[in-house]
């Protein structure tokens, strides 16, 4: 299952990209069935480059269209 | 589960980002597992940092992107 | 739960905003696990302060983005 | 429940406002737990005050926003 | 139940309103639940009163806005 | 069932629209109660009458509008 | 089942197409009944031939259009 991927992600940092163009970057806290995320220390990406601190997040997953684990 | 780490949430103040761009914050009171959300005192953060008092609401799940409570 | 929280507002006026923009005030008659709401003298509130009278409606759920009691 | 009030328009004539603007006045027929509708006897409201009859309608559920017996 | 109302126009011609403004025009050879449509000889309105042959097809039933047998 | 007028078009081709307006032709391989289809042989119509080779597809079904055996 | 279908893919490298025109190509690791879907080396093609490496990713299924296993 495409989900049961999400697990081995757990505990690392992972980047999240949503619908509307947003992209956030966080440690994956848990995730459940809908792919709501919760994320530490996240922090969204600005286009050039800059970053701006969110800190503990949960993303509602109807959001999220792509979910990648930095190399 | 991502909804769990709400259960740790309750009783503080979160912000909430809406789809369509509007950001509310106030205490959780409540949440179930549509997201649908209950705030107390809470207030919408306009552009300019100036806020717009909404006092008790009631949010529907859907509407939300991201659920963040405050360093 | 949080639509519980609906509970205590039933009978009393309470304020609407839906997706679009429109906001509604009236007395909440009653509501269902959808969120689908039936108010009793309603009325639209449009911008400039004025108001259009609905009366009794029923709002489908899907449409709510905030409910509020007034303060 | 919202749905129930429903119960009470049926062989009345309501008012409904769609998703888009549209608004349609008819006999409600009858409706499902979806908000599906069964109108008789229903007509388009234009803007300027004419209307397009439409006879018999049933409208899907997931396009009403809004459900208003006349006064 | 609004959708059974869609049983007594089995077998006869029916017009579609789908969400975006396309309007179809065809026999109801059947339906399902989600009001997936089976239509026989169809046929596309276009605005100025030219049609556009279908033949058979199937509409998926979240397009549908409004069916209604005409008069 | 309108589903079940499906059953009829498998092995055949048939045509689909989908919603932004994008028109595919192929041979109905198999299908599922989403209306997620699977085609073979596929290929998108352009406007202008010319076609881009899909080969085989799988087309997520909340993205159909209305599928025709062509006649 | 269209959604068997992609199971002949698995361990293969296919296109994904995306709601609001993003194009996707990797090794289909896994998938699941929302069409969510776990790719290995995968990369989005920009629209001028170039691509953008995204390396391991979890593709939310409701943002998926169609899915192609390449020649």
């Amino acid at each position: 299952m495409a989900i049961k991927a999400l697990d081995e992600s757990v505990g690392k940092v992972v980047l999240i990209k949503l619908k509307g163009g947003k992209v956030i970057r966080g440690k994956l806290q848990g995730f459940d069935q809908h792919m709501n995320l919760a994320l530490d220390n996240s922090e969204e990406i600005i286009e050039d480059g800059k970053t701006n601190d969110l800190g503990t997040i949960i993303v509602r997953g109807d959001n999220v269209v792509i979910i990648s684990p930095p190399p």
